[in-house]
This record gives C-alpha cells, sequence and structure tokens, in this order.
C-alpha cells in the first residue's frame, strides 16, 4: 500500500483528497447552494473538522442543537444569524454558535461565503424552528430581513 | 454581565478577547520567534483550535507525541518536517501529524507562516528527540538541511 502523504494541497478551495459533498440529502431541510467537505475526521480525534462554502445567495440551514460550532471564516463574507441577532461576518473572524442557540449563514454580500467548522465527532441532530418559533424570531426587524433573503445592508 | 458577543472579529493576525501567548514556558524545549492564540477552548468541546505564527527564520519544537495534529495554514509559507520527510507548505494546505510522528515546522521562506492546529482537549505531552534519534533523522540530507536552518530551497 502506497503511504499517504501527510500533506493534502490547496487549490481554488478544494483540498487533495477531499470530497465535494452535498450540504445534507437534498428535501430534509431548506438550504442553498452550500456544499461541504470534511478536512479533518480521524478516529484518533474528538473534534471534526469541516468547510462549509456557499455561493452568492445561497445559505445554511436555520437550525439549533445541543452541540457547540466553533466557526472561521476563511472566505469571502456575508451574515450570520446567532441567537436574536444577525451580525455581519468576512475572512478569518470567530463565530461561537452556544448550545441549543438558533443560527443560520447567509452568503448575502454578493459573494461566496466558506467557512471552517468544528464541531465534537460524537453530536447530537439539529432541529428547526416551529413556524411560532420562526415568527417569534421575526419581531427582531434586523431578523426579518436576513431571513427573507434580502441583500446584506 | 454583559452578554458575550458570538462573533470575535479579526484584524491582522489577531482576535478579539484572545491572549497573545507565548509558544512554550521559556527555556522547556528549543523553539524561536513564534507565538500562540487559543481561538476556541470551551468545556463544551472535545477540540480545541489554536493559531500559532512564526516570524520569518522562526520554528516550533521538534517533538513527537500520542496525540493528532489537524493543521490549516493560515498565512504565509514555510516548510514541516513530518516523520522522516520535509515538505513545502502555504496557505490554506492541511497537515496531519499522526501519533508518535515526529514533527517540526519551520517559517524558512523569508515570510511569516500561520498555522491553525486542532488537538483533543484531552492529550499527552510532547516528548524530544534524543541524540541518536536526532542523529538518525539526519541521515536523510533533506532532513539534515531542514534541521540546520537553512532558507527553503
Amino acid at each position: 500500500m502506497e503511504k499517504k502523504s501527510p500533506i493534502r494541497r490547496f487549490a481554488d478551495f478544494r483540498w487533495e483528497g477531499v470530497d465535494l459533498l452535498a450540504y445534507k440529502d437534498e428535501g430534509s431541510a431548506p438550504f442553498k447552494a452550500i456544499t461541504r467537505q470534511t478536512l479533518f475526521r480521524d478516529p484518533a480525534l474528538k473534534g471534526e473538522l469541516r468547510y462549509f462554502e456557499m455561493a452568492p445567495g445561497g445559505y445554511s440551514t436555520l437550525e439549533r442543537h445541543e452541540h457547540v460550532h466553533a466557526v472561521l471564516i476563511l472566505r469571502g463574507e456575508g451574515e450570520c444569524l446567532i441567537g436574536g441577532e444577525v451580525y455581519k461576518i468576512a475572512a478569518n473572524d470567530l463565530v461561537t454558535v452556544a448550545p441549543l442557540t438558533w443560527h443560520q449563514f447567509r452568503a448575502n454580500a454578493g459573494r461566496p461565503l466558506g467557512f471552517l467548522c468544528m464541531v465534537n465527532a460524537e453530536r447530537d441532530k439539529p432541529s428547526q424552528p416551529s413556524v411560532q418559533e420562526r415568527s417569534a424570531m421575526e419581531a427582531n426587524p434586523r431578523v426579518a430581513r436576513f431571513l427573507s433573503g434580502e441583500p446584506s445592508a
């Protein structure tokens, strides 16, 4: 067996030997124009490091879960909803998604948005807001504008 | 208590609220011109994400340990020694340091070298090579050149 190189080269936001995957199974939850690459997953590691990228106009699912997301923006800019507020994000900013906090990322600044996300290898499944929970979030006009998909102000 | 923002902004390879730390205690092991910032450490996370940066000419300690390093180069270029071989590295390349593998990073290309490193929060301490082990590594002329601190070819 050929010895695996410890180095995997980067080119244009792809990495050698790393598959470009669908974000989730189609139809399992709302999302748009977003891909997933698993950069590090190893039985010896208790964490995983994934790279998610949205094309302009793309977004991740609005969801929450018990496990924590540790995010570093690697490319572009956009906005995220964390709990009850909307934040602008740009390359190399850090985002912490605390347990059971509603969150969504949107490439709503006319550019791609790519981020690294560290999670525990063992983690719970996300859940999506009910109609009532989503309405409660939209009481904040900044959140309503964000969820509507309007470009970043 | 003021609510902590989930966003920590980036500027010039520093992050809001993140301390710039010494790489290790001085005198504990050989290293040069290298700093450490802990980007994510949280009791709810089984992994930690740290950022290490070397000024031109700087290097990390030559060492090994049971735990795995999952590395993404964030800035600049240089070389690393992984096991018995030397590799050029540049921004966004991935480096996997397997258990008990000798490794060292060097900013030997006239530029800073900065990298993210994911590790298990619970992990063993590194050990350094004996004189004999270092001599055995230097039998490879590429490794000998790397360890001598000569600039990248």
